[in-house]
């Protein structure tokens, strides 16, 4: 299913991208050194960027002849020095996601243009071939690009303490590498439109590069592309060709929701909130059909919650979308009708209901279906405010001490400090702030990862840490905490 | 040294390149074949063509999702099957002349373009990588380029005999593949204009294609790209860069003298042979200066002769300048100068005179400095024409009964072959001709390779004949001999 109205939207909206030229800050080889053969060097560009390298080299040859054969360059480009392994792949994602490129040059003299886009901060360069000339380095070069613009973003007091600074620019830096044609989840893989990522990208959006534009357009391109009966997808193909995604994610289509919400709160456009209510009210309905359908539970297969294979969702995923139909609510006083109003408040007991019943008010939790405790399920419950304010941070101080299962990746992670925030114990979120995205500084990453497990730094969802993604936009919320409540500015 | 007359020259006369779309006759799976992990096909193109290569693809994945993942594409192209081996490369020529391709492409769904020129019959491609997705055949072609004009050539008379009429079609293909901006010596390897090679399809071509515009912008490469002294260089690069090569070699720069001369019997062009008469010239004072600093014998490690390491070169080169100097004398007589006219005339004495003393008139052979027998002695002898008609037919039919060290390119197959036809033995030398070069035809040649052996049909200068040029331009002279000797048509 198409609309067509919302993908024309979509398009008339496609960003600027802004280039810049980087060079290298490492790792050039000298004027006088003469490689073939296997030789080879690695740049380092000082920082992460995506965009399309250009190298140059000179040829030398004794008795000055020419070139006399092509000239064969291996190219790896390294979002971080983990990828540098030669261990064999043996995850299910696709290989061909390794930014690799091989290429036989029959005109070694001119400048080498690699035409795909590349997401790297290091890249490492070999010439395998027994050639009878060398070549030595000239120079090289990336044109970065991104749809972000640097110069929107306010800069912090000087007084901000130097970890949160440093916290701040990394953010910054990981969700520029991501604005790119859209929201990508992450430009090494796999550069697509996800609705969770877009949740926590647009948050932290409003409050650095306001692209407000880049939100909507991706707003457009979900509400133009439901599945047939209405349910956002998951995720949108831009390219190669424009396409929803078939995998079904109820928690992923109700952040559409609270996209819709936040995107709202930040431009007060109602033309848009008109244009997009019916889609958002859509997904509630989906969601509650689901919940009576499973009886008056949520259908944990289609909830994502986290990277965490032995999570009980069951909990989490009736936080979820408790607080997602309040932000329904929210959106219905202003645009709904009295019906869609009346109808979600009955939901929401309904659903208020079931998630109370998942708390053990002797140890002041809530647990999972299987009697599981996890950060998840606690997180949720707050998000979605079941208790009151008084018990919620009780509830939210038990689980800071319990021995619950622990998010994964930093998505996951997001959820639990806002939920620390809104429950009342905004220094014990900004220490696990701190801590958490600290320990991934601390670790020498340049962006903030995919996944970041602070007990197992190796972690992958893929079968090996090569194929982690190194700059993934779920993980750039600390700028949207460290503005949004330390700063207290305002968004848009 | 660089004359930018003769470059400017050679530049106005860039030659026009034919093309034609040609698709595989075999190896194109099925429409309903997925493919991916490994999956892959080889597809004939049933004859050599020389040209870019456009692979399109469909994706097939389940739920009628998108291509989620990059593609990953390897390419080898064949001229001959036996390139098809998985051995490693050990020898000295460059590994990049391998004609591989290894593409990653961000929308499987867009023809793929290869930017690269090939030179192939065959193209084995494989999808070595885990998508989620499977690709199917949907198209492949290839834009053959050529500055051969096939429709100037005129057809054989209906009763020739089948085997010329074939080893004249697979000449001809040989030498269209080889015809590009220049004449090159192999489209695969190593797409160089070589003098020896023009030499042998400057002949050709004035019995087919009739390209003479392209013979003399090759001319005026050579004629403008000399050493310091003179020389001409026994190879240009017309890419990347135009730069004469450094190897000298005395036979080949002699033989710019005898592809004038023949340019001026095809084109009675005085203009032209004025020109570049005082070049030709200049190598036959530089042979003979050679000469008499060697003792009046030729200093052979300037000679190429042929790819035969254990041939002793001596008689052969002396032959070879003989016949070249004749050549200019001939050329003398018509621009030259009394004075050059004269120096030649003595000069071709005194190199009989060393040649003769190479005869053995007692076996009637020629043997070498080192007393080997050889055919390559024997052939530059007769087409010098140092001894008399009568004798010289004695020494050609001794030379065929004995036991000689043998021709190993086809390349210096053709002067024994042009050696018995002027020595009136124009049976023996179709004979010849036929066992020869239909003996490639036997081992399922398309076009006629560098190199053949009858006895040791893997021979190979490089190590290994998966780097052999199967489509090697000094090879293409059958329909040189077919048209000039047999139907006795004029060149031009």
């Amino acid at each position: 299913m198409k609309d067509d109205r919302f993908l024309k939207k979509a398009h008339d909206l496609m960003p600027v991208l802004y280039e810049t030229t980087v060079r290298p800050v490492s790792g050039m080889p000298g004027k006088d050194r003469l490689m073939r053969d296997g030789d080879g060097f690695t740049l380092d560009f000082g920082s992460h960027f995506v965009g399309y390298l250009t190298l140059a080299l000179d040829v030398k040859r004794p008795g000055d002849d020419a070139a006399d054969a092509p000239l064969a360059v291996e190219f790896r480009f390294f979002e971080n020095l983990r990828e540098n392994t030669d261990e064999p792949y043996t995850g299910g994602m696709s290989r061909s996601w390794f930014q690799n490129a091989s290429v036989l040059i029959d005109d070694p003299y001119a400048p080498i243009e690699l035409h795909r886009r590349y997401s790297f901060r290091y890249v490492k360069i070999r010439f395998p071939s027994n050639t009878s000339y060398s070549v030595v380095y000239k120079d090289c070069f990336v044109r970065a690009v991104t749809s972000a613009d640097m110069t929107k973003v306010a800069p912090l007091p000087e007084n901000t303490d130097p970890l949160l600074v440093k916290l701040d620019k990394v953010s910054l830096l990981t969700l520029r590498d991501c604005m790119q044609q859209v929201f990508e989840d992450g430009p090494k893989r796999d550069r697509r439109l996800w609705l969770g990522d877009l949740y926590l990208q647009a948050k932290t959006n409003y409050y650095t590069f306001k692209n407000n534009g880049l939100v909507l357009r991706c707003l457009y391109l979900f509400a133009g592309l439901p599945h047939d009966d209405g349910l956002l997808s998951s995720a949108v193909f831009h390219e190669p060709v424009l396409k929803n995604q078939s995998w079904v994610l109820h928690d992923y289509a109700l952040l559409f929701v609270g996209a819709l919400a936040d995107y709202y709160r930040a431009t007060g456009d109602i033309g848009v909130l008109k244009e997009l209510w019916p889609a958002a009210y859509r997904q509630t309905e989906l969601a509650y059909k689901s919940f009576e359908q499973c009886g008056r539970s949520a259908n944990v297969d289609l909830f994502f919650i986290d990277w965490c294979p032995s999570l009980d969702k069951s909990c989490a995923a009736l936080g979820m979308i408790l607080a997602m139909f309040k932000e329904a609510l929210y959106l219905a006083d202003t645009v709904g009708t009295a019906w869609e109003q009346a109808s979600l408040e009955e939901r929401i007991k309904d659903v208020s209901s079931a998630l109370l019943d998942m708390y053990s008010p002797d140890i002041r939790l809530f647990r999972g279906a299987s009697g599981q405790l996890s950060a998840h399920s606690q997180m949720w419950a707050a998000l979605a405010g079941v208790l009151g304010p008084r018990e919620q941070k009780e509830m939210m101080k038990a689980a800071l001490k319990a021995e619950l299962v622990s998010p994964v990746a930093p998505y996951a992670m997001h959820y639990f400090v806002e939920a620390l925030i809104l429950s009342g114990l905004k220094d014990e979120a900004f220490a696990l702030l701190k801590s958490y995205w600290g320990g991934m500084l601390d670790r020498g990453y340049d962006c903030f990862p995919e996944v970041f497990v602070p007990g197992d730094p190796e972690a992958s969802p893929y079968g090996s840490p090569a194929m982690n993604s190194f700059c993934h936009a779920w993980s750039c919320t600390p700028s949207y905490f460290i503005r949004k409540y330390m700063l207290r500015t305002g968004p848009g």
